[in-house]
């Protein structure tokens, strides 16, 4: 059961001009399941991409990187499930191409005009035939209004498909921001796909684009997948169709502010909703760090406590247990912490104070908050002017069970 | 249950000339439990630890740590379960000191020539009281036979005491190695105590057994206690009464070797035997990374692995999934894998060779290889002649459970 996270609503879904989406059931891994998604664009548009860190990158991520490097607009993105298509070397590359060429031809575009996305199983090959097989049906599904059909065929693990949109006034022009993501996030989810695709028919040209998905994304995905722990396959799009009527974004503008701001707001949920659909979640749990030398530390201290798996099992069973907190952080590989100035907080309750239990918390009052299933956890370091938040869940029961039973 | 892990027999385990031993119910937490361990030294021992790097070391490790530093010789060691007396400040650390102060008043020792040792759950007040009160018959039940009686007192999440003897002819003589342990380590044992004490009636200096004890942590407890990820109590204390008649140890020659063997021995023992008896453990898992360019990167990737929940999960399920290995391995933060040149295998049977699936490997036989409870796991990364080795276990429901349940 995901937390507090229900079924997106078609109707609030909006289509974005210049995009149609189409879906299809590939039989890839299973049967009477689409898991293979197509996303067209008009030509014109403008597409940016961030990728895994994880130095193993999956072929269809290189390929798609190598693609956008080699400059030119983007028209088409390929998606499939059922095979990540990772740790497949060579053989792999030339398989993800192989889709991309297939498409290419039926779309008569070229072949790095088509980025590959996988997501699934590692280390199976991807089985070309059965995806090429299903481009033309594919094609004929295009419609404008199939962005929530998307977010369902793109799932793997995930309960529930991940849609939302937002939109902006930029220069009295509507503009328009729809995005889905699937991934089955714990706090760090190193191995498990995240995918996020947003678009918009804002009007911005690449480079500008290209700064938007960095901040964006260290704003909303790396909160939940801190630096190096991310899956092979991990990837985050942004497509900009360019049709809405303002004038081109081509600086650091008022526009480009309200546009990040619309993008942002999609890139939270659907980076949130990851969490909160996290594998055996029962918890969302916000940690703050503040008041740190630098947003690093504020990091390597939120990560620590996030990852401890004593401290996810306490949230787990809704034990304010302060001592794995400590720990956590005195864990955290950064130099002469001071406990005697740290002051945390259970959602708005004062619980440590300077190290301590804080005179005015009882275990009574920590086990209640600790029971709801929205935590904020906030440490305030009191060395610093910065901070940082990371995004977690909790470990569960149900964690163990869905990772171990997945694949076999 | 612990994994091919019995009950000591009492017979086998050796008493230490200049040792004796006493344990005692002081209902620190529950009752009907031995919950307080008393170990006497004679006159002229010498006694050298290794701590806990976690920066929020506890009360009873900083008063240890300073009384050891004070030099002279220690003459006893008080620990107790049921609280750790971590994160409790300077009132933590009176409260140690009080114990010692009342102990050394009825040993006729002086304060400082007494070392405690605490575990259990953590911010919570030391019951000196309670402690103090049950000295005097600890000390009636001192007994040299009392080293199993000693194993069992210290446990906490433990389900089975851990001790074992060995030992060593130095220059004709006959010395003995006793050792006991507590903990219920999972891989990476971030928070769950570990103490360790080993006793042995080598003569030997301080200087040396300082040396010796540094390198025998190295190639024991260091395997399953990785740098930076230790609790807030870890301890571990080596013991020399030098009754035995050999010439004393002043140098690093072939006594030296030998008392090390027969320690490393138990340390090795002990210190496996706590991933054994990992909680919810149902796999003894031992990852070597060979031909590193150093051994710290070994160590790195070893633990990348040995610590990502994915492949725990899949280790607890019998599932031979390279994927999850590999992804582990990219995520090490060391630079410029080359996943083409990494061979790995599963037991004796090739798995992955230059990064991909063996031709010879069949994930029926790698099945096989899972369903084993002891099961060693080999990445050969061809760039160096370092290697590393890191002792784990597997991630289960139980884990969750205990860590759920556990205080609560």
């Amino acid at each position: 059961m995901p937390v507090n996270l229900t079924q997106p609503n078609k109707k609030y879904i909006l289509s974005i001009p210049g995009i149609v989406l189409g879906t299809f059931e590939a039989g890839i891994k299973y049967s009477n399941r689409k898991d293979l998604t197509l996303i067209l664009l008009d030509e014109g548009s403008v597409v940016v991409g961030v990728f895994t860190k994880n130095q193993f990158m999956a072929a269809p991520v290189m390929v798609a990187k190598n693609y956008l490097s080699d400059g030119g607009n983007k028209r088409a993105l390929l998606i499939n499930t059922g095979s990540a298509n990772a740790g497949t070397g060579e053989a792999g590359i030339n398989n993800a191409k192989q889709t991309c060429q297939a498409l290419a031809k039926r779309l008569n575009i070229s072949e790095n005009q088509v980025l590959p996305f996988s997501t699934g199983v590692i280390m199976t090959d991807l089985p070309v035939g059965k995806i090429v097989n299903c481009l033309d049906p594919l094609i004929t599904n295009l419609d404008p209004n199939n962005w929530l059909d998307a977010a369902i065929a793109i799932m793997t693990t995930d309960t529930i498909p991940k849609a939302i949109s937002s939109s902006a006034i930029i220069e009295e022009n509507e503009v328009k921001v729809t995005g889905i993501s699937k991934g089955s996030g714990m706090i760090n989810p190193n191995m498990a796909t995240m995918l996020a695709f947003i678009g918009t028919d804002a009007n911005i040209n690449e480079a500008m684009l290209k700064e938007m998905i960095q901040e964006v994304t260290d704003e909303s995905f790396n909160k939940i997948t801190v630096d190096g722990d991310t899956s092979t396959n991990d990837s985050f799009i942004i497509m900009a169709t360019n049709q809405a009527k303002h004038p081109e974004i081509k600086e650091k503008n008022q526009s480009y502010k309200m546009l990040k701001e619309a993008i942002l707001d999609v890139a939270s949920f659907l980076s949130k909703a990851i969490v909160r659909d996290g594998e055996g979640a029962t918890k969302f749990i916000e940690i703050t760090v503040e008041q740190g030398i630098d947003e690093q530390e504020c990091q390597k201290v939120a990560k620590s406590i996030a990852n401890s798996p004593l401290v996810k099992t306490a949230f787990f069973a809704s034990d304010p247990n302060l001592g794995r907190i400590m720990a956590a952080i005195g864990n955290a590989p950064i130099a002469n912490i001071d406990v005697s100035l740290i002051d945390i907080y259970l959602n708005d309750i004062l619980f440590a104070q300077q190290g301590f239990v804080a005179p005015s918390y009882t275990d009574l009052i920590g086990k209640e908050e600790m029971r709801k299933d929205e935590i904020c956890l906030k440490i305030i370091m009191m060395r610093g002017d910065s901070n940082s938040t990371v995004w977690t869940s909790d470990l569960s029961y149900d964690y163990v069970k869905i990772n171990a039973e997945y694949r076999t």
